[in-house]
């Protein structure tokens, strides 16, 4: 675990570079990192008495490394972060490392409310193992955080991160979209290299792509229901919590889609979106981790004041991975 | 123009019909209307005193003909219906039906607040020539307008409508998504062929396409925005209100998608979607007919209380052409 | 019932008018119409195959007047207006005129989504006896509804309508917000005298009445669940649909506000607020019919797609009334 | 500032407690603390490198305390407190209580987004001088917060907090409201005495008075805009950021509603509107520390990612308050 004497001299390593002005960089010395492929966001194990429980964790990872994903999304909004200390954050992370073949590429999500916390959380999340940061946009204060603010605070992370930058849109969590324009300004920062949007708005996505097809900036899609639609107007991948539970066919589906088998991809997607959307928008964390248990990982109970799902509520999820074949 | 004996013959035999019970249908008793395809939801021309000009109509039709089309939208929430009188409403269709080649399809908009009213208006477009009617969510009472009211609502509707059903949900203009289940139970409708859904959200879409699989019904994607996404999770065609002034276009990435050129077809797609935002949710109507007449359309200008563009907006407009090489 | 010689007449003569640009009145020529008071909207009774039932209107109006209410709106969002003909509309108005007190103020409802209609509604409005014409905001293309557009709007029905505009914000069916800047600039027309406001934001209403403090201009309360609130910041009554069940508690919780009896007010108004929930946002036009039959008025069906409540949704509300001492 | 030892031995304590079942308290062993009266929700001064600036709080707190108001609210939404460290948040409450006279009340915001979180912050905020803790409502996972979740996560944290508990509903920051049926279960708690609700709806603030009446609960009004509202509907105070800088005149309303003079209180209450919409929800901290250094306060930067006003905003902002004579 990281100790004070690690994060005291993160500060002051950043307190100068946080005052300095922003911009600057120089575009094109290099391709950056490509991102492309699927992604499982882990969620976070916790013990009955909500301790975070790695050793279950990395039994996750066990499992979940026979599939062919590009890596791994740790702290994401499945991760339950909100909930964790910032040294539970980085011995997650630090654990998830250890844990993964090193050609799995782990994203860590390292977004913080203020602008010097998601930097010195991310120059951690580096130090720790992550390849690459996934920040989502601040949130508390959204009726403020338009493009100018979100501009300044991506380019100053990105400025100052180690590793490449991944923005983070997902407005059902934070009422934000990260504004298309905000978007296509921070792609040319040579940090950047890409976008996780899980707002669902596919027309966007296709625009995103577009506005961004002069610039080395990747795509993925926030969610396994809209997966098959955002390959098809460019993206490069998605961000699954489906991913979880059903690895192989998300997978599947993202290889459908890459060798231009759309009929057959058509089918899977359709028979993914009922589950999807029971894991994420209807039923939450505790609908994941409750199918996570049965299809044979460790879910367990999220931290408070996350809540179990009553019968009632388990018995519709069931009925949404059952009705599709998939239970 | 029809003429109040119409109106009042059509009343007395909808009286009974109307407080007679709901359902008791048999499905199955043959193959439904195919409305898979393109279609233009045409714009009212107005004279400068706000009259409806029947001969710009006519002109605009004249040369949007010439494009492979499956057919024309009359009174789509682009045709400006609620600020026509019932009269005119009939009487735009009428001379459509007139200035149409026989094997164009007529999709005329009837939708009213009331069930009664929409019958009403859906046997008269019947009679003046409308193939199919597109019915509207009633919204001034969306507050209540749920799943149970609207399925009754469409049911009456369609049993009393000689001419097939397409619902049609646009929440921009609404407030109201036609709940998925609603459509679910109402595609088993013999009269109920297909949904325009303008909504936007391509996982709602595939979901309706995969829920009503095993029947005889049809998903038109609502806005060239994204109908390529659209035709990727299994609509079967779209009602544009770009195709309007890029019809050529629009049909022509239809073709894309049907005959599986996807890579050319998102090439397609990008360059439409700032040109489709701009004439729709951007400037409206208002956008629409400016941009007709750059095209070589007549468009107009709009009833009030819609007003004409800024000059500053006119230019922001064109911008979302240029920028894309339309103009 | 009006017939179509008069639309006709009505027409010819405001075409001219709404072709002529806006403005130009002169403020200050005398006095405006006092609106203070309590108004119910009155409900639309519908016979069982959804007839207007104009005898059952005469009766509950009958009873109604015996409450001193400053006057009566007719065609209110209660008034299922937009299920109406324009002649029911227009029958409806006459009738009630008939029925009522000379004394008894009469704001008839003339708002349609066009400016055209809505001068011509207004018009016809008056020729049947309104004293006052309340016009709501139009809302199907709401997301064009700016200022400008809302001002242009309410201008032209105002210098063309022979009796008195209150204008009409009712955001949870419109969608929209009539905007301050607009209602201030509104306020100096010399044939625009007030505002209903049913969005139930006390600080907007503040805000209004101190922003048009230097015009003739008056707020009324959409609502009775915040009527104290509203008298406290400078309303001067309401227009309050539980009025029609519980008129003699509305019209004592006016003089309680306005002889400055706030303890007592503050006590009444409370056990006001779960059952006027109960008739407007939670269970709308049914719920209000029902509560009617209830209370020795004739609530009766409403025209569809409006349902009637289930039973444990009447429950519901009864208890709304009974956990208050009313029922 | 607190070491990591006494945070150790706060964990200790309290994980037998977070891990037990809820509830079982005995109500009525005595009245609560009286939080009614006025309170500025007081800002964090940063230097120009975004260091806390403890100097100017207590500046700020010399200036402020001429004022008769009851108390201060410490690490609310405007005291930026999702930007400051764990030991910030404590050592800023810990500075407060110093610099306060010991008859004002100290109310810290101890919300933080897991319960075991909140539980440690209040019971740490207790041992640096808190008088009560004023606790946010989780919102990264809104969707799932209803009221079961909500109220099992108060319980807790006043189960085990040394000091009383107020509820903080703000949707425009959360995007959540505290249902009502959640309040009026908590107010049965020993140790829960009220609610600060800054939504605004007077209905709700109305009713929340009226259903609580049986318990010894408060509610005060989230902000200046709807203060007097709230007193007339049985709030009993106010947290208002408008009082950092206008603290005599929000204090001078408190006087007019409490003495029944609601003439005077409605003339002044107007003039607040503007000024306080400036200070809050239209342009935020910012403007409100910008206004302080007119007022003679020390306002100074936000942290990132909040960003100055432009010189336009700046001019708008100083125009609320010059339109309305305070400038």
């Amino acid at each position: 675990m990281l100790g004070p004497r690690v994060w005291s001299s993160v500060r002051q390593g950043l307190s100068r570079a946080l005052s300095s002005t922003v911009g600057g960089w120089a575009s094109g010395e290099g391709r950056k990192v490509d991102i492309s492929g699927i992604y499982p966001p882990v969620t976070t194990p916790f013990t009955a008495t909500a301790e975070v429980d790695y050793g279950k964790l990395e039994e996750n990872l066990h499992k979940l490394s026979t599939f062919p994903f590009r890596g791994f999304v740790v702290q994401g909004s499945n991760g339950e972060f909100p909930f964790l200390t910032s040294s539970e954050r980085l011995e997650v992370v630090s654990r998830v490392r250890q844990a993964l073949p090193r050609d799995k590429l782990l994203l860590a999500g390292s977004g913080c409310e203020s602008t010097q916390a998601t930097v010195e959380m991310t120059v951690s999340m580096a130090q720790v193992g992550a390849d690459a940061a996934m920040v989502v946009t601040p949130c508390y204060y959204h009726g403020r955080m338009n493009s100018a603010a979100l501009i300044h605070h991506y380019t100053k992370v990105a400025d100052l991160s180690p590793i490449p930058v991944v923005l983070y849109s997902v407005p059902a969590n934070t009422g934000l979209d990260l504004p298309v324009d905000a978007v296509v300004t921070l792609s040319k920062h040579p940090n950047i290299v890409g976008i996780k949007d899980s707002g669902g708005d596919v027309t966007r996505i296709g625009l995103i792509v577009h506005k961004t097809r002069r610039q080395d900036f990747q795509v993925l899609a926030g969610s396994a229901g809209f997966l098959l639609a955002s390959y098809a107007v460019g993206a490069v991948g998605g961000v699954c919590a489906l991913a979880n539970v059903l690895g192989a066919q998300v997978c599947q589906l993202e290889r459908l889609c890459l060798t231009g088998q759309w009929e057959d991809a058509q089918k899977l997607q359709h028979r993914l979106i009922e589950p999807n959307t029971a894991v994420t928008r209807r039923f939450g964390i505790p609908g994941l981790k409750k199918t996570m248990d049965w299809f044979g990982y460790y879910g367990g109970p999220c931290r408070a004041p996350l809540r179990e799902l009553s019968a009632a509520q388990e018995e519709a999820l069931r009925l949404d991975f059952t009705s599709n074949g998939w239970l």
